[in-house]
């Protein structure tokens, strides 16, 4: 068995009463605990209050203690015969918008035991957040988006504990985090007045409550850290992303984009952290990833195409036959059709290099990817020029956004130390691609980490040790939000970004374009 | 309307958030709070959360607030229309194993609106904690005193609170003391152990718990003091007293004597306390107040026996014609008895004297307080000489236990700058008679103070400031308890006092005693 790491789970043997020292027994095993996490104060439940008395005399004085942090004080959870051999489980939780994660782990020592997905159940009401806020108007509406959410995890949290011989009492801490209008939902709070100017959230720093009180079956005594948002448009996923990047204890400055339904990017060090979100304004508008699918099996992830042959080689999740492409396919499709002259520097299909492979559909150019006798869906799998000059808005976004926030303190794209990509879409972003086509500033590539689900990541590290949780608030009260005035000099850099693979092409030295004449 | 004189209640007006103040409603009221009370937190429920925003832009940001003290930090009860003109109650309660005792309280204020009591339910079960503790080993016998005591109180509360046209949701904070098995019973823990060696409690100091988490029908989120208790034999009632006694700052040495069930005595001043309880073993086995029936109408609480004629002129509660004696009655008969010559230093009734005032019932000497034609019962009402010397053995164990309390700091009794006498037995005794029997030292009259229910007084004071919860737990850890060795010298002592007044009748010098010759 692994040894402690984690302070959650204390082995204690008391010494037994005696008429010399005739301290309760709730207080000889808070002294005990106290004494040992070396902390002021501990709590406990009045449930364990009612089973303690026994349970001490049956096990000798001889208990296992499970513990938690909450706001203000450490809180006593559970206490066992410290003979028992039952596992102590944590759960982390990404609360996407889209996807919901779950990550399961030995809360003694840590340990990831195992994971799960599963599409947010309230997608059926609405694909994004406007959507469920606007819901919300409805008789009951928030509520039932709320019971979606704890529903969809209950199932979740029963199915992931049957797959390690656990049972959801076995659940005693959870860590949780999600973008400001997910939480809310989550919590059963209304989250009308997010999207509503001056957009006020109901509470930026929930702290830790029990998880009961949300109706989730886990333990009824189980505590839940909820990650803490900045504002309307700054979530917990974020925080527990930078918690997870380590940007916030980096001696020089580094980079956290979060490439998710919207982009969302930390700049800053063990000093400062600067924020600021995508969602900037009507030139945005849309976003950065509006176009492709979610990825799946069958979903184009990766293309290459030939410089000379022009040919497509294309690559699908799970090497099916072709059903579509995912965002980090189109930007990997769009860098190749730039870097094999199929596309001017404005984004454009040049027809003289496409030739056949262009069809115009209600008078729109199309480029055919995959025609209908390859792909699995029987009809041919395009990309409009539409698509196209949505992508050109998009990079040009991202771009600029890095632009203004690495401009904010002095410094450009091209002089951070390290660039981390999280989000499950950033995840798949072919960095190289994104710098052929200017997304991403041309820095050496080894200084681009992708972090994977970095909001898992940091709800993680919260069910790792206590001393991440005053990270978390640290974390919280260091950032700074930048505000993203779309003014004059923003639309300017805008439309300098708005070229393949920027108007200065000295910013990307390493983008080389093929003159292709065919 | 009064002031606020209290920190529980606090009418805020909030800036209305901005593009410049965009604050999450929650973190809005609770800084303003937090900067009001000159506090570092104040917690939040989950269910405030979900009214919060909808109240704050209804009532134009202007709310009044219910606030209470948890262990370790602040909490907000709930929000409300400052222009409301709803009353917010407080509720102190003194939990008697005999009696139980509410107050209610204007909580803004702290003034006292109405009083109500009732007979404690669990009495069905037993008389004294002993065979209520015995109960508890019965299947689902703890389960069922819990009950008795909780839906005793939901019933009271129904009451009081219509007396006042307030409904029991008005109620958002209590503050309770009992003993430490009635406090046990009151939470539904198993005092089983507080009775068996080494006496141990399952937990000393409680805390602030919900209401609702104890099954009282007050508002839902209503929060709950409980007095913390210093072991077995000396519970939160006791720590209410010396709050409410404030000896625990008197700059001179005072004592505070509560004469209850059992005789507990606290001795102290503003630099240390030290407690003592009066089960000290066998020698003083069935208490201080054995004697006599609870008080109540037609029971004869007062007694003046004229030192010539021997006639008894004697008092009943509301005048009506006497059904029996109550413990101040017995002192005050004791007393007059000896004072007149008609029981000797002993105690032992004097035949030559009392006459025709004594019969013999199953071989023991009786003395008629009441002939049959005069009581409402029909029969005799008497004392017998069992009752007096179970009477001289209370006397006595009191005096001695002050004599060793006192003695431990190197005083005696007669050194007492103050005396305080709480209880409900205690607030009737004359100590004038209590004097002339040796049962308390032979102070300057003015020196007794009577604090009636000094446990109800302390649970008032915990619902008028936030400093007197810090001052409970000063209280309880700067009393030493003093266990009462029945050693040789005790027994020395307490044989000395077995004597009216005292062997040493120089410590008594206002006790004059007429040599009746009749």
């Amino acid at each position: 068995m692994d040894a402690n790491t984690t302070p959650w789970i204390q082995i204690v043997q008391l010494e037994e009463p005696s008429l010399k020292d005739n301290t309760a027994d709730a207080e000889r095993v808070l002294q005990s605990l106290k004494s040992r996490l070396n902390v002021s104060a501990i709590d406990i439940d009045l449930s364990l209050l009612k089973i303690l008395p026994t349970l001490l005399r049956k096990t000798q004085f001889n208990l296992r203690c499970v513990l938690f942090k909450e706001k203000h004080q450490w809180v006593l959870i559970d206490i066992q015969d410290a003979r028992g051999t039952q596992l102590c489980a944590g759960l982390a939780v990404d609360l996407g918008t889209t996807r919901v994660v779950l990550r399961l782990l030995d809360l003694a020592t840590g340990r990831p035991l195992a994971e799960s997905a599963f599409d947010n159940p309230q997608e059926k009401i609405g694909p994004d957040i406007l959507s469920r806020i606007h819901f919300v108007e409805k008789a009951d509406g928030l509520r039932h988006l709320n019971e979606l959410m704890i529903s969809g995890l209950n199932g979740a949290i029963v199915d992931l504990c049957a797959s390690q011989n656990l049972q959801p009492a076995n659940i005693y801490a959870m860590a949780v985090a999600g973008n400001t209008t997910m939480t809310h939902l989550f919590m059963g709070l209304n989250p009308r007045w997010i999207i509503r100017e001056p957009y006020i959230p109901v509470v930026n720093n929930p702290g830790v409550i029990t998880a009961e009180a949300l109706g989730l079956q886990v333990n009824p005594r189980a505590r839940l850290l909820i990650f803490p948002n900045i504002g309307s448009y700054f979530g917990g996923d974020l925080i527990a992303g930078v918690l997870f990047s380590e940007i916030y204890q980096s001696k020089q400055t580094c980079v956290l984009v979060d490439v998710g339904t919207n982009a969302e990017v930390v700049l800053g060090n063990e000093n400062w952290l600067i924020a600021c979100a995508g969602a900037a304004g009507p030139a945005l508008e849309g976003g950065v990833t509006r176009m492709g699918m979610t990825a799946g099996p069958g979903v184009i992830d990766q293309i290459a195409v030939d410089p000379d042959t022009l040919a497509f080689d294309i690559h699908t999740i799970e090497d099916l036959p072709p059903t579509g492409i995912c965002g980090s396919g189109v930007i990997d499709l769009a860098a190749q059709l730039f870097l094999s002259g199929m596309i001017d520097v404005r984004g454009k299909l040049l027809p003289a290099v496409c030739s056949s492979k262009i069809k115009t559909i209600d008078g729109l150019s199309h480029l055919v990817v995959v025609p209908a006798e390859k792909s699995a869906t029987g009809a041919d799998l395009t990309i409009s020029q539409a698509d196209l000059d949505s992508l050109m808005r998009s990079k040009a976004a991202m771009y600029t956004i890095l632009e203004t926030i690495t401009g904010s303190v002095g410094i450009t794209p091209q002089e951070l130390h390290a660039f981390y990509v999280a989000g499950t879409f950033g995840s798949f972003i072919n960095p190289e691609s994104a710098i052929a086509i200017g997304m991403l500033p041309d820095l050496p590539r080894d200084r681009y980490k992708s972090l994977g689900n970095s909001s898992l990541g940091g709800t993680t590290l919260a069910l790792q040790s206590d001393a991440y949780h005053d990270q978390i608030n640290q974390i919280r009260e260091r950032i700074t939000y930048l505000e993203l005035n779309v003014n004059q000099d923003f639309m300017n850099r805008f439309s300098a970004a708005k070229f393949l693979p920027h108007t200065n092409t000295k910013l990307f030295p390493s983008v080389t374009v093929v003159q292709n004449s065919k």
